[in-house]
């Protein structure tokens, strides 16, 4: 049976890393990794406890030689009913070193530098990938790491064209979760480029209609200047009209007048905040809700969990876009 | 432009591993992978050496904060010529465990050790490409990993049915090579199954008409019984004929009476080596020579490297297989 795609979720690790560590190369958050990866657990399968995991990596632990022994303890009754669920990744401090220091994203696969940017993109990236698959497989997740290189998915002119969302489709109805991540790609005009976890979520969003999208990242949300200023405002709700335009509905800013300076966090190469919520706005004119808040909290559990569905109360701390006609 | 594909190596790693330590859980033969990457890389690019490769790999080195420094070494001339060329692997001491401890092969995820096995024996194939793709990014092949699941490939009751290869061939009409592996698939008729790094070869020898194909081992080639066994004689030449019959016609052996029971490895659990020779003959019907010989070898630099088309040295020890009109 084709299930209702419920839910999206992009991890941002782009800039505000929410499971990486600013400013060090390619090194996880491991605590953050595996507080989000329980509490997807926990949204995807509603009456799981950390108790009761079976985790889905048998790999060995480093310094053992051995699997885990849990392998044993499943039982042989059927799959429980899980929600449906995709994540997406960013790169954060993976991949954003070799394909900055490369110009991958300008394309040119006839210089040596941008063909070798390329293949450490994408090494750098997948091994980020099967980090978050492996953390997430742990918690019980049936987690899916698929690279959209691999998937066949191509730009023109850095636009994406060619994505044929078919195997992302027969992996959820499968049971499994699939990870993916932004990535290098080949570019029908400049041979090749990089593709957003911004774009593929849109994209996903577009064609698999979910009930909401959740923004995870290292911040409460979107605020009206860097979170770090004295006196930033977090934003709490912005509407989004039928013409893509957006404003702020809650709280009522004071100083109008005044450009309000969108950020997440000070250090967000890929555009800053308007960059973020204009991708934000484009889903939500699709009629589906989109929560930017901070992984690992509370209200990051309500949004992934599906509770702010029904109304979005007081004490939620996080930015909701969302469509007003 | 279009190359002709001109290679087809697969690096066995199932039972006799060349790439894994064999009957070590998850345990790369990290000087083995070096070797067999250099040469990949020789028969790649003729006129490289080890001194003047460009890595490709600028992941953090292990105890190191800093990506290795040669990426500021890459000049600005157009990439050379290269040979085209296509890497798959088997999964040796990685999946294995995984995979025969749930029956991903026998299908049924709405059992949850099989659904489970699904995901662990992904993590653990994957991370093995992963590092197969660096290794070979280190000696500045434009290595890329290509995962079945994700290219979309399927089986129906075990046999390949739904394989779109039209990602493979733009990754090498890009310059790159292509690196597969044997993967947990999705089946039409018992839901999941495994892949096996036999049957992709296969598949795209079948596909992409390659001028010869390259099995890499752990012994010099096919003996006429388990080569640990005193007296066992390698097999040098075996013909196969139009209905796929093969035959041994170099050396003559001397007992035709006796049943020849051909092993490459004494614990190669995929069926020994009469599966192996069934498998190389299907792509030496195809007029496709296959040379089946040791990893990290004299002798494989020579079949990888195209040396032995115009004809097979005495020197040469390996497991020759070809198509005799």
């Amino acid at each position: 049976m084709r299930r209702p795609y419920s839910y999206l979720t992009k991890i941002e690790s782009s800039g505000g890393a929410a499971i990486t560590c600013k400013n060090k190369l390619e090194t996880i958050d491991e605590e953050n990794l595996k507080e989000v990866s329980s509490q997807i657990r926990q949204a995807f399968v509603p009456d799981s406890t950390s108790a009761n995991v079976l985790g889905m990596d048998w790999s060995k632990r480093p310094g053992q030689s051995e699997a885990p022994s849990f392998v044993n303890d499943f039982g042989d009754q059927p799959v429980a009913d899980s929600e449906s669920y995709i994540v997406v990744h960013g790169a954060g401090s993976f991949g954003h070193f070799q394909a900055s220091k490369s110009g991958v994203h300008k394309g040119g696969l006839s210089r040596p530098l941008v063909k070798a940017g390329f293949v450490a993109t994408r090494i750098s990236v997948t091994s980020l990938n099967l980090e978050i698959v492996r953390a997430l497989a742990r918690e019980g997740i049936p987690s899916i790491g698929m690279s959209p290189f691999s998937c066949g998915w191509s730009t023109c002119q850095r636009n994406m064209t060619e994505a044929d969302i078919s195997m992302v489709i027969k992996a959820i109805d499968a049971g499994f979760i699939p990870v993916l991540h932004g990535d290098a790609v080949l570019d029908t005009l400049q041979e090749c480029t990089i593709l957003s976890g911004d774009v593929i979520i849109r994209h996903l969003a577009a064609e698999l209609k979910p009930e909401f999208v959740v923004f995870l990242t290292d911040v409460l949300g979107v605020y009206d200047r860097p979170p770090v200023e004295p006196g930033a405002v977090l934003i709490r709700e912005i509407a989004v009209r039928e013409d893509g335009s957006w404003s702020v509905v809650k709280p009522k800013l004071e100083d109008t007048s005044k450009p309000v300076e969108f950020t997440v966090a000070a250090h967000d190469t890929t555009g800053g905040m308007v960059t973020k919520i204009t991708e934000a706005a484009m889903i939500a004119k699709l009629g589906i809700d989109v929560y930017i808040t901070k992984a690992g909290t509370d209200h990051s559990v309500k949004a992934l969990s599906g509770f702010l569905k029904g109304g979005i109360p007081d004490d939620w701390l996080g930015t909701a876009i969302r469509y007003m006609s």
